[in-house]
């Protein structure tokens, strides 16, 4: 059976500039797309704030996907804003304003019949607050935690903390060579481990990720795309897959996590293919499960 | 019953700068790469010019590995010298000297008893000499052919005519964007193709190959390696072994390319290992095999 997934993390509204197009405020955030990812797979639990900005509009897209969100407080003020501008490679972002508004007091609070998901995805928040999910959550199977370089290099040590207190850590490779302070990624990669995680899975944009658990190294691919307009929420979307991937398997092995990173992978292709969320909100599951055989034909060798 | 592979290209000394150390003269260059990594599958043929400075130490090399020298000329002067650094992300050397020599005079003629090659590689040299070789050569089976940014950049139109007469284009990520004019790396892996050659391989360093065939593509990593030395030479021992296990195989389908893409990866990843050809002279078919394998732990999902 299918089990509940907890997503902690932030709902904003981006405006995003790349080469292919502007949109000002739309519906964006850490957990947003990652719910919106993982809610194909799973049911999906949201805990989260917003401000008096954030209407039926918004609401109706949790709704359509079934996000339950009786942990999404309401906070008077405005919600998240994130404006940002990719060049041509699309690698990075480039933040040209950060206004944290109602998030800047976002204190995390667990709803009781959120208290026992069985799976659990930390977005990228302070790392203090992540830790606080962590202590009023009773047992959960798996927790993977996200970060960035603005936490890593502002509270390091609490960034640690947080990490030895979960199983999966995913982070970009240039967040996962600050942290361990280390160029070479393969040992970056063991001196996380060695903070505590069992596994952690390295995103790298169009080159894919990289899963490392101390015993055995995973690769899978980005998917070769034509056409990548926005790559905002990518990262979330994999994460979402991933997870919802997971929760549905319902197994914890190699083989489920190996899964769980191409179903990630999918979601964020599709993700990139179009401005926010419209593509991942127009998508069914064959057309998720057909991208999935596709990551096969593009990978293996042995058996084609 | 495994074809002869006919390679041409540089010999080269190499001066090599990496964090991890510095060697002078270090016996290298195109030709020499990927003669030796194509040995370990497949007899090779070697065209190349070399001079005085040349001598019974680096003969003893191809003769260790039964590269056949016949068509390796020796000049009045200096053999072809490079100076090169890398930094800490190793992924792109700085020139810091190049002193042609010999190399300048090159106009590569085929002995008679290499006409019949099945197997031909076309190291980076000057494309209208790449031409001239392909048009001293009989029928063969596979031609493949690098280039590099200074000929892309400076006769670009002689690029694309030699690569409307091979079979398989090898060049790296940014010459692909860089010869077609086009950002995203799919749309430029199309307009390559449209130029004539029936595949295309994009080398993308610490992120492995693409290889396009405008039907499908298939994606495969670089080992995760802990030591990485001195990149000097990934990318020819990659396309000698991809030309090595593909002569060896003797069949011409997506699956034997698909395994010559990992056999090349599986030479490149040694070869970054130590300084020079080091790793590469001390190498076992077993050692190969072995990391073949592990090859395909890395990458499949559904076969574990």
């Amino acid at each position: 059976m299918s089990g509940s997934i907890l997503i902690v993390g932030s709902v904003a509204f981006d405006s995003v500039k790349t080469p292919f197009g502007e949109e000002d405020d739309i519906f964006g955030g850490t957990a947003t797309y990652s719910s919106v990812s993982a809610s194909f797979f799973s049911p999906v639990r949201l805990v989260a704030v917003v401000g008096d900005d954030f209407g039926e509009k918004e609401m109706d897209v949790f709704r359509k996907h079934k996000v339950d969100t009786e942990g999404l407080t309401r906070m008077p003020g405005k919600t998240f804003r994130w404006k940002g501008e990719y060049g041509y490679d699309l690698n990075e972002a480039r933040t040209l304003d950060t206004q944290l508004n109602v998030f800047e007091k976002f204190d995390p609070v667990i709803p009781e019949q959120y208290r026992s998901s069985e799976y659990v995805f930390l977005g990228n928040i302070d790392p203090d607050l992540q830790l606080s999910v962590l202590q009023q959550i009773k047992r959960p199977r798996i927790v993977a935690c996200d970060s960035m370089n603005y936490w890593i290099k502002g509270k390091p040590e609490a960034v640690k903390r947080t990490f030895s207190h979960v199983d999966i850590v995913v982070i970009n490779e240039a967040e996962t060579r600050m942290l361990a302070n280390e160029s070479n990624l393969v040992r970056a990669a063991n001196k996380i481990l060695a903070m505590g995680p069992k596994t952690l899975i390295v995103k790298r944009g169009e080159y894919g990720v990289l899963m490392f658990n101390g015993t055995s190294v995973f690769a899978a691919p980005a998917f070769p795309l034509e056409d990548v307009f926005d790559p905002t929420g990518a990262g979330d979307s994999f994460a979402g897959g991933f997870m919802g991937a997971l929760a549905q398997e319902g197994t914890v092995n190699e083989r489920a996590f190996r899964r769980g990173i191409i179903y990630g992978s999918v979601m964020a292709s599709f993700n990139v293919e179009q401005f926010g969320l419209k593509r991942l909100t127009g998508l069914t599951r064959s057309d998720i499960d057909s991208r999935f055989y596709q990551f096969k034909a593009l990978t293996h060798f042995e058996e084609l």
